[in-house]
């Protein structure tokens, strides 16, 4: 196996890394929502927890009905019941990335996975 | 257990969301790296595959020693034995996100693993 991969995203409204990148611990997903448009459905997860972080624009995230506003820099951790639907603001896009991953699955990490050199 | 949980980053050098957000299955820093700087270490990980977005500017990694350039858009996933270093260009910062998860530990995904509400 290589010891690394590249990809460059370009400007798709969804780009997907998983198989790209041949991923083995998380697909990843970055996803652009035009002014006013939203993801047409709501959908949770049976395993798998997700990460969303917005890298431009703004929005709104409805988490189990709950109204989340969105801006730029914003993170969210969701459970993977809980049933989520995303939105671009009325006067912005918004541009965002999504980690899915096991909920669960991380042991040690940072300095106690780290091999320093 | 609550069904979300938000942070800003802000703008600092680095930021660590494992705690903030309270995840499970993966650890999520952001780092901005100044124009010229880099990472003063090499490393490498006993279990965790990582995954790079450059999210702004560019740079390079070093990779078992294979330069690799980089910029906004690039993403890139290192093994876990894999030795790298990364480093901003002599003309720009970097801002990067690097998502440490535990190598094989997805299982199902997107359409397999979501319900639709």
């Amino acid at each position: 196996m290589k010891n690394y991969a590249k990809t460059n995203i370009g400007n798709e409204s969804r780009t997907e890394l998983h198989e790209k990148l041949s991923l083995t611990g998380a697909e990843v997903s970055i996803n652009q929502l035009p002014t006013g448009a939203s993801v047409p459905f709501v959908h949770s997860h049976k395993n798998n927890e997700e990460i969303y972080g917005i890298i431009s624009g703004k929005g709104k995230a409805l988490i189990d009905d709950e109204e989340i506003e969105l801006t730029t820099g914003d993170w969210l951790k969701v459970t993977p019941a809980a049933k989520r639907r995303f939105f671009a603001a009325d006067d912005s896009e918004i541009t965002y990335i999504c980690i899915q991953v096991k909920e669960n699955s991380l042991g040690s990490f940072t300095a106690d996975d780290a091999v320093m050199h």
